[in-house]
C-alpha cells in the first residue's frame, strides 16, 4: 500500500489552506523562534561553559523535524531561502558529526562524556528526527549528501548497540529512531537499516535495563514488556504513539502476525478506552502519558498536540498492515486519522499559523489559574489558555510544520498489486501514480458532497461518523469503504450536527455532549455566549435546528442552536451557594441561544471560557 | 454570653451517643494509637539520636488535644484511668519544664538548640494546646498543678516574644496561641495573658517577617495583612479558623468593633462563597487550604476534619460576639455550627469511634486511585477512601476527642444580662445555671418535633433549613429565632428531604444535586446501588415521595428515592466511548431506586464509590 505525499497535490479547500499557512508562515515562524532561541546556532556547535543559551540535549530533534517539514514544502516547489536554511544545517552537520559518525549537539558541546550513557536523554531520539529529515530530503532533492551523513551515523549506532553492545543501555528511553531506522531502510533499500530497527524494537522490554533518572518506571517508556506482549497503551504516549508506529512498520514488513497483534490491540485500547471526543490522547500531566480507561478529565486534559500527531502515524500505519492482512482494510484507522487531523491535532496551531498549543484542553474555566497559590512548591498544573510562539520543550511546533508539508500521505492509499485506490480524506485533490489518475472535486467538509473521478476502481472511506450516504454509482460496502468502479462518481455525507455523549463509563460526562458537524467538533467559548458557557444546556429536542453558517475565517461553518442558560432562581438558605430545588421545572431555565465554533479555533480571540462537553437536556 | 459544656447535660438521642462513644471508645482508641507511636513516652523527654520513634515538633500539640478532651470527660464524671494518664503526662511535662518556663518536646530532645528559631516549627502552637489543655484541666479537676505550669511558659513566651522580641520571628506560623492566652485568661482573670494574646493578634502581618521555609506564602499563614484588613479567608484553613476564632474572642472582650468586622466579613467569605454543602472548607491539599470563591470540586475536596471543627469554634465565638453588638444574634452562627456537627466534623469519625479522616471528600471514584504511576515524584492526590486509625499528622482524631466530650458549648447559650437562654442545637438535653433551667425532649433529628420546658424566656433557633416551622405557643420571630416565653413550649421542624442545587457559579455541580433531610446531607454508596452510583439520576418531581426509614446504626433514616439510571443505548459510531443522542428521550434513562445514607456515615462498609452531589432531572 502507498500512502505518499508525493502522489497527492491538495488543489484547494480546507487542507490546502492549512499547506499553504504552513509554507507562508509557520515554517519560518518556527526557523525564526527557533533561530532567536539559538536552536539554528546551535549546529555551529561552538557553545561553551559560560556561553549563553547552552544547548538542551532534544535541540536536534526539534531543527530536525522543521527540516522535515521543509524538505515536503521544496518537494513541491522550489523556494531558495528555505532550501538555504537547510543547506546552512546540513553543513553544520557535516561538519559537526565525528570522525565515527555520532552527531548530538548536547553531547558534543555540553557533556561529550555522557555519550550513551542515559537511556533518557534523548540521543537516538534526536538521530531518529534526523534520519527522518534526511530522507525526506533526499527524496525532495534528490541530493544525498545528508543521506549519507546519516546512514554513517547509524552505522555508528548498529555498531554500539547492536554489535558491541558498548552503550550503558540497550534501547532508547524516547522512542523515535525505530520508525526512522524503517524509513532509511525503504529509502536506501539497505536491509541493515532494517535489521536495527528490529533490533531496537525486538530488544525492548526484555532485558532488565535500569531506567533513566527522569523515568523511574519502566512503562513510562513502553519498556515493561516486551512489545509483542504490549495490549495496552501506557506511558509517555508520543513516545507510544511513535513506538506503536515503529512496531506497525516492522509488522507489515516481515509479515508478522504476533506483532500486528499487539498493534492491532493498542490501536484499540486507544480508541476503545483513552481517547477524548477530539481525539486527543494522554490525559495526564504527570509523565505527560496515558492513564486508565475511561479517565478523561476535560479541564485537565493533557491532550499534546504531538501525540494526536503520533496516532495520526500510527493510524496510517494500520491502514496499510490492516490492507495487507485483511485484504481491504477496515475504514476505523482512517477515521480516526481524520478525527486527530481536524481537531486534536489541528487545534495545536493558531489560525494565524504563528503560535502553538502543547497541550489542548476540552474545558478551560479562567478562575482555575491561580486558584491556589503554589504552597511548599506543590502546583495546580492546569494547561495554559493562549497559543504562545514556542515551548522551552518545543516539540509540537515542528511536528505541525512535517504533518501539514506532507498531508497528502493521508488522503489516497494505492493498492498496487490489485491497483485500486483508497480514498481516505477527503477534500479538493488529486492522486497521480504511473498512470493511475483520482481526482476529487469539493467544498469538504464545509459541505458533504464530494465529485470523484477515478480511472481505477475506487474504495471511498464512508465516515464512521456519518449517519446518511448517498451516492450515484451503485457500490458494494467493504470494511466502512464504498467500493466504486472507476468512472465518474457523486457522493454525499449528511453533514447534520449531532449530540454526542460519552458513555457512562466516563462518569464525569454523564449529564454532558459535544456537538460534531461531520469530522469536525464544536466548542462553546464565553466571547460568544455572554461571557459564560458553564451554564448553558444544549437542548436534545431543538439540536437538529441548529443553525450553521460557513465563517470564512476557519473554512467550516460556527452553529447556533436554541439552548437554555442555568440560573439561580432557586431558594437559599444556609448559605447562597445553595438552594432548595422546587419540584417543578421552573424559572431555572432561561431560553437562550447556544454559539459553537470548531473546537481547533478555539482561543484565538483572547482568553475565554470554552466546554467541548455541555450541560443538555 | 455563655456557652459552657458544663452547663449542660445530654440526656439521649444522637449526640449523647456520639458523646459516650468518645468516652467508651474513641478517647482510648486515641491514647492507644499516641501511646503506640510514641507520643506518650515521648513526654519522658529521653529520647536520644539514633533511637526509634523521633518526637515530631507537633506531638506535642496531639496529645495536649486528647488531654483537653479527657479533662472534658472527667468534669461529668470520675474515670480513675483517664485521670491517671492526664496526671501521668502533666508529672512529665513538670518534670521536663525548662526553668525558664519553655516547653517542647521536640526543641528539648532533638533540635534543643533551635528553640523560637523557625516561625512554621509550631512550638506557639503546641503552647496553646497545652495551655487549653491545662485550662480544661483545672475547670475539671479543680486542681492547678498543670495551669501554673502553663502560666509559667506564657510567661516566659511573653518575656521572649512581647518584651525582648528577642525571638526569630514575631508571630506564630500556626496560630492557635491566640485563643489559647484568651482561655487563660478567662480561667485566670489574669490581664497579663488577654495582653500577650491582643499582642499575637495585633502584631500578626504588620512585620516584614519571613516566613518559614516550608511556608513561603504570606497568606498561607495569614500573614499577608493586619487583622483588621483580612477580609477574605485565605491560606490553611485550620490555621485560618483558628486565628479568626482569636480574633472573635478578642473582638468580644474589647468591643471592638473594627475588629468585629473583619470576623463578620471572614465568616461571610467561608460561608457564602468557600463552604461545601457538607459544611467542609479548605478546597485544595496543596497548603490544606481556602483557594479562591466557588472553587469546591467534590472529588479532590480537601475539607480537613480539623477544619470543620474550627469553624465550629469560629461559629459560636461569633455568635457570642454577634449576641454583644446586636443584643439578639443572627441564628446563622448556630446554623453554621449545626451543619458542620452533623457533617463535615462527623464525617471525620467511623461508626465504631476507632478510626478517622483528615480529608473527607464529597465523591469517590476507586479507579482514580492509581490511574496514574507517580512518573518523576509527581503525585495525583486524592483523598483516601476509608478511615484509618491514625495518621502521621495525627490533629485530627484528637480533635475529635475534645469536640465530642464538649458538645454542651454549642447546644444552649445563656444571656445573663436579659436573663433569656438560646437553643441553639437539638436534642434530648438539660441546661441548668443557678435557678435557670432549660429542657429539650425529642428524637431530633429522627424527627423533627421538640418538647421544650424553660423558666425563662427562650430563643429557639428555626434552622436555616427549615421550610416549615410549629410551634404551640405564640413566638416573636428575632433574626432566626424563635423567641417564647418562659413554660412549656413544643416546636416543630418539618424534616422532608430536599434537593439542594448549588449556585451556578460552582460550575461543576451544574446539572447536580445533593440531597438534606433536616441538618443531615446525604451521600449515594456504590455498596447499596448496584456497584455504581455515578450513573443514578434523582428525578426532582418525585423527590418528596422519598422514603426515610429510621436506621440505629446511624441515629437518623436512610432513605430510598424513585429515580434512573443512564444506560448506554446510543448509536456508537467511531469510537464506543461516543455516541449519538437521539433527539428523543429513549431508552437512555431506566427506572431504578436509589439509597442514600447520611454523608458522615460514608465509607463504614469498605470501600465504595460515593457521590454526595448526583445527576438530576
Amino acid at each position: 500500500m502507498i500512502t505518499d505525499y508525493r502522489n497527492v497535490t491538495l488543489r484547494g479547500g480546507f487542507w490546502k489552506s492549512k499547506e499553504d499557512l504552513n509554507r507562508d508562515v509557520t515554517i519560518n515562524a518556527v526557523y525564526d523562534r527557533f533561530y532567536e532561541s539559538g536552536r539554528i546556532d546551535a549546529f555551529k556547535c561552538e557553545w561553551k561553559e559560560g556561553d549563553p543559551k547552552q544547548p538542551h540535549f532534544f535541540w536536534d530533534s526539534d531543527v530536525a523535524k522543521w527540516m522535515e517539514g521543509a524538505a515536503y514544502i521544496l518537494k513541491r516547489e522550489r523556494i531558495e531561502d528555505l532550501e538555504q536554511k537547510v543547506e546552512a544545517l546540513i553543513d553544520e552537520i557535516e561538519k559537526n558529526q565525528d570522525e565515527c559518525g555520532y552527531f548530538n549537539i548536547y553531547f558534543t558541546v555540553v557533556k561529550p562524556e555522557a555519550r550513551f550513557t542515559n537511556r533518557d536523554w534523548h540521543e537516538l531520539y534526536c538521530a531518529g528526527h534526523l534520519m527522518e529529515a534526511a530522507c525526506a530530503y533526499y527524496e525532495a532533492t534528490g541530493r544525498d549528501r545528508f543521506l549519507k551523513i546519516m546512514e554513517k551515523y547509524a552505522d555508528y549506532i548498529a555498531k554500539r548497540f547492536m554489535i558491541e553492545d558498548s552503550a550503558n543501555f540497550v534501547t532508547p528511553g524516547h522512542e523515535e529512531i525505530e520508525l526512522a531506522l524503517y524509513k532509511m531502510y525503504k529509502t536506501t533499500g539497505e536491509q541493515r537499516f532494517l535489521d536495527l530497527c528490529a533490533f531496537f524494537l525486538n530488544t525492548r522490554g526484555t532485558r532488565n535495563e535500569k531506567d533513566s533518572p527522569i523515568g523511574g518506571v519502566q512503562k513510562y517508556a513502553q519498556s515493561h514488556l516486551p512489545i509483542r506482549e504490549q495490549f495496552e497503551a501506557a506511558g509517555h504516549s508520543v513516545r507510544a504513539t511513535y513506538l506503536y508506529s515503529g512496531m506497525a512498520d516492522l509488522a507489515l514488513e516481515t509479515n508478522d502476525t504476533t506483532l500486528a497483534k499487539a498493534c492491532y490491540a493498542l490501536f484499540d485500547d486507544i480508541v476503545n478506552k483513552k481517547m477524548y471526543v477530539t481525539g486527543g490522547i494522554g490525559s495526564t500531566h504527570i509523565g505527560e502519558a496515558f492513564t486508565i480507561g475511561y479517565d478523561l478529565p476535560n479541564d485537565r486534559a493533557y491532550t499534546e498536540t504531538c501525540a494526536s500527531i503520533g496516532m495520526i502515524f500510527f493510524a496510517n500505519r494500520m491502514f496499510a498492515l490492516d490492507a495487507m492482512l485483511n485484504g481491504v482494510p477496515s475504514s476505523k484507522y482512517a477515521d480516526i486519522a481524520e478525527l486527530e487531523l481536524y481537531n486534536g491535532a489541528l487545534s495545536g496551531l493558531s489560525l494565524d499559523g504563528e503560535c502553538f498549543f502543547y497541550e489542548n484542553p476540552l474545558e478551560i474555566y479562567l478562575p482555575d489559574r491561580g486558584r491556589v497559590p503554589p504552597y511548599f512548591n506543590i502546583h495546580d498544573h492546569l494547561p495554559i489558555t493562549q497559543r504562545v510562539r514556542i515551548f522551552g520543550c518545543s516539540c509540537c511546533p515542528p511536528n505541525i510544520n512535517r504533518l501539514l508539508s506532507s498531508l497528502g500521505n493521508y488522503f489516497y492509499g494505492y493498492d498496487e498489486e490489485k491497483n485500486v485506490v483508497y480514498i481516505n480524506q477527503f477534500g479538493d485533490s488529486e492522486f497521480v501514480s504511473g498512470d493511475v489518475r483520482v481526482e476529487q472535486k469539493t467544498n469538504y467538509p464545509n459541505n458533504g458532497h464530494i465529485a470523484i473521478t477515478s480511472n481505477v476502481p475506487v474504495y471511498v472511506r464512508i465516515p464512521g461518523w456519518c449517519r446518511r450516504f448517498m451516492a450515484t454509482k451503485k457500490y458494494e460496502k467493504i470494511n466502512g469503504y464504498a467500493r466504486f468502479e472507476a468512472g465518474e462518481i457523486d457522493v454525499e455525507f449528511d453533514m447534520t450536527q449531532v449530540m454526542l455523549t460519552s458513555s457512562v463509563n466516563v462518569h464525569k460526562n454523564i449529564g454532558r455532549a459535544a456537538v460534531r458537524r461531520g469530522p469536525v467538533i464544536y466548542c462553546a467559548e464565553a466571547v460568544d455566549n455572554d461571557g459564560d458557557v458553564h451554564s448553558l444546556y444544549l437542548d436534545r429536542r431543538t439540536l437538529n435546528d441548529g443553525v450553521a453558517v460557513l465563517n470564512d475565517k476557519y473554512g467550516v461553518p460556527t452553529i447556533t442552536f436554541n439552548g437554555f442558560r442555568r440560573v439561580d432562581s432557586i431558594d437559599r438558605d444556609i448559605s447562597p451557594l445553595y438552594g432548595v430545588l422546587d419540584n417543578i421545572v421552573g424559572e431555572d431555565f432561561k431560553p437562550t441561544k447556544i454559539s459553537m465554533i470548531p473546537y481547533f479555533a478555539f482561543a484565538n480571540r483572547g482568553e475565554s471560557n470554552m466546554l467541548v462537553f455541555m450541560n443538555y437536556r
